[in-house]
């Protein structure tokens, strides 16, 4: 492990002075960030983050969904070096490939299972999850004109999903602080309800019956449309950065049979859920979908390089190549060979550990019960996990999970007590959530459980203080 | 060097098979590509690629207009495993941050010099110049809205012009045969012409008054519109994928005039022009233009990773930091650290071997100089340059620029002999069109110049035979 010293208060404040006059952060208000100074992570080795004052972290998050094998992982270091040796860079625009994409591509359409009797035969590569589903938005119309169906335009998506940052994978998502800064979404593009059952069941409805009549918010909106409109559902197996939200079983199911009596595209987004998160290669085999198009990122180089790609059935694939002549789109680094090259030698690692069964079948169980002894704390509502995604709801009234007033901010009142606690969880509002590393070992998630418990009673401890003294007012 | 041995040709087709069978290239028509087999380029040094069956070919496009180092940089490579040993990713959204991506994000604004009595003092940073440009559209119509005036919501761009392959930057882009598929534009994008002498010059018409007259398609436009609703215009500095489109010395200054006129943001898409590619770190210090926001992306890391990003000037970054709160926007890869190391190593080499200077005062006179004696081809009706990017129209009558007819593929038929004589050329209808890697000795011009006359001599030797037999029949 490369690991520098610690900085000296000087060094550090030299660091956080430039951060914060010349890095403009993602999805950060700076003001804020100013006030207390960016916190400057300096290495990284397994599960485990070292900040500047040389504290050591357990990063639950996997960096962001991404680090799916650990950090500091020699084999990915010699795979970037020896393509960039060889051939740091070369394009696949003049009728030219390169082995490391045709590599992975192949190897891609191998690991994934086909789905009703059609494989998986081709991949779009990209370098993020956002180019990828802005890809999708103008595969799906290209598909459906050389169809002879121009209309079907549309793409139904869900209130609270992440697509990713791009104009078109933003107006995808269903964020509504995204859709009120610059014009979102764009035409075309409908958004349902999510399958949230803790914020949306009926007094008494089980999960299940919430599942099933959550996918019928899909039927219902294809009818108010008109089939003959539709192009396309997307929906991530596992809502991710909406706050992990589980759907209960019933819900895919159902979502497929509706897909499939109307005929419309089928977009799974998989850039969080794939490569191992929830105990599979790729997560439409948990729930027993049946996608055409598959979208990747984060877990295929285990972020150590910036990649992301569509994975496209053999339906959709033969009408664009038979059909279709040139598709006029790309990237200057589709099919990069160094993040190619990363990425065969990441899935070779969750390959040779077995990663992605070792989450199904153990550290992913053992997680569940772990995760779930949280329900006993006094500030948690619910905690969930599926695989190696997990949430707690943060609440003030643990019977009827009624929430703490948003102005509070719990969530990052909390957040900043897991850093300090020495473990990093995410804040969605009150929803606190973690996707850790998959070579997290048993030992691994008793440390973090005690971190999160520590951070738990901290914020316990402030929140009520909090209330105490609005209170006395 | 890392050199493999050329491929067998039984090895060679089991490449070709598998890219035919699950890549999907960018902008490529498949069926065509299968017909033929993928080039495969295997490795490459400096400023030549070398394919599968052992072919040493000059690279004149520089990858993809990105690899301004060249080939083979070791330094880069150490960088690489350095940062991926040390930390291969971490995130900037939680109030964290990375010494790699807080010192690039300095050393840009360090580079890019103050226009307008402003400096560039923040960097955006995305992992293309696609997500970039896509940026920018939220950015700007994010910052009129923090001014006061929602209104300004359309951007100005050009026919011709290629920002990108996300909906929103193909959309920015002026590129009829994207436009054609997938529904773009979307709203709030209109385009004026291209400052393209050799298409759209009067009868008589000087390069400078051609330059002013198209620069006032803009002032037009913008009065057609109504000034109020416009929030930006944006441009190459010389349009690249559009051909090669050198505008006339005198289109800049007015456009710069235009813009300050209405008080529109002025974004210079500098994806292909900056890092040295027209002599200077910048491209707006080479047209003396001065824009508000400068998107990079390409040369910024050689190509070797990945990376892209926005320059934001004082005015800009100041309203979105005081006054925006969280502007909800950014990328998993925003300030990527290995990307971010790469590139600092990247700015390393192109300072200690001073080849923006290098290109400015020797190779970019030299290139200008040799490039423009293949006027005397009977095939090039015109060769020009602009630093390291240069271009050549190929036409059926030198005296009048009579083109070739469409259906002829006369650019393709002459890229093929491009390739098959040892250089790469890219083809743009019927323009050839190069960016040379900015190592590229007063030789290796020499003898890239000697490979394009004998592949325009085969295109040559092609096109009158085909001429002929049309003639004949």
């Amino acid at each position: 492990m490369n690991a520098p010293l610690p900085l000296t208060d000087t060094q550090l404040r030299e660091v956080q002075a430039l951060d914060a006059a010349h890095f403009l952060h993602p999805f950060t208000d700076h003001q804020a960030l100013a006030r207390r100074g960016a916190r400057l992570i300096t290495h990284a080795h397994g599960v485990h983050i070292w900040d500047a004052r040389g504290q050591r972290i357990i990063d639950a998050m996997s960096g962001l969904w991404c680090v799916n094998v650990g950090y500091g992982r020699q084999a990915l270091a010699d795979a970037a070096y020896r393509q960039m040796m060889t051939l740091p860079y070369y394009n696949a625009f003049f009728q030219t490939t390169t082995e490391p994409a045709v590599r992975l591509a192949a190897r891609l359409c191998e690991l994934a299972p086909p789905v009703g009797g059609r494989a998986f035969t081709h991949v779009f590569f990209t370098s993020s999850g956002s180019e990828a589903n802005d890809t999708n938005v103008r595969l799906v119309r290209r598909y459906w004109d050389l169809m002879g169906q121009p209309q079907r335009k549309i793409i139904i998506s869900r209130r609270n999903a992440y697509h990713g940052s791009t104009v078109a994978a933003a107006s995808l998502s269903g964020m509504a602080a995204m859709h009120a800064q610059g014009d979102l979404p764009i035409p075309g593009i409908v958004h349902i309800e999510q399958p949230h059952y803790w914020a949306l069941r009926h007094e008494g409805e089980t999960p299940a019956d919430f599942g099933r009549r959550a996918a019928r918010w899909l039927e219902d909106k294809i009818l108010e449309l008109g089939p003959e409109r539709v192009a396309a559902f997307i929906g991530e197996p596992v809502q991710g950065a909406g706050g992990v939200i589980i759907p209960p079983e019933t819900y895919w199911p159902e979502i497929q049979r509706i897909v499939e009596r109307y005929g419309i595209l089928f977009i799974s987004d998989e850039v969080i859920c794939a490569f191992g998160r929830l105990g599979h290669w790729f997560a439409y085999e948990r729930f027993g979908t049946q996608p055409d198009l598959v979208t990747f990122a984060k877990g295929v180089t285990s972020g150590y390089v910036p990649l992301g790609g569509v994975l496209v059935n053999e339906r959709i694939a033969r009408v664009l190549i038979e059909r279709g002549g040139e598709f006029n789109h790309g990237y200057t680094y589709s099919g990069h060979p160094v993040a190619c090259a990363v990425a065969l030698a990441n899935l070779d690692i969750l390959e040779a550990e077995a990663l992605p069964q070792r989450v199904r079948d153990d550290t992913g169980p053992y997680l569940a019960r772990r995760f779930a002894e949280l329900t006993d704390h006094p500030l948690v509502g619910v905690a969930e996990s599926c695989g190696f995604v997990a949430g707690l709801m943060l609440v003030r009234d643990k019977a009827t999970l009624q929430p703490w007033p948003e102005a509070w901010e719990v969530g990052m009142i909390c957040r900043a007590h897991c850093f300090d606690s020495g473990v990093v969880m995410r804040a969605v509002g009150d929803r606190m959530i973690i996707a850790p590393p998959l070579v997290m070992t048993r030992a691994d998630i008793d440390a973090m459980i005690a971190c999160i418990r520590t951070a738990l009673d901290k914020t316990w401890a402030e929140v009520q203080q909090k209330a105490a003294a609005m209170h006395s007012k």
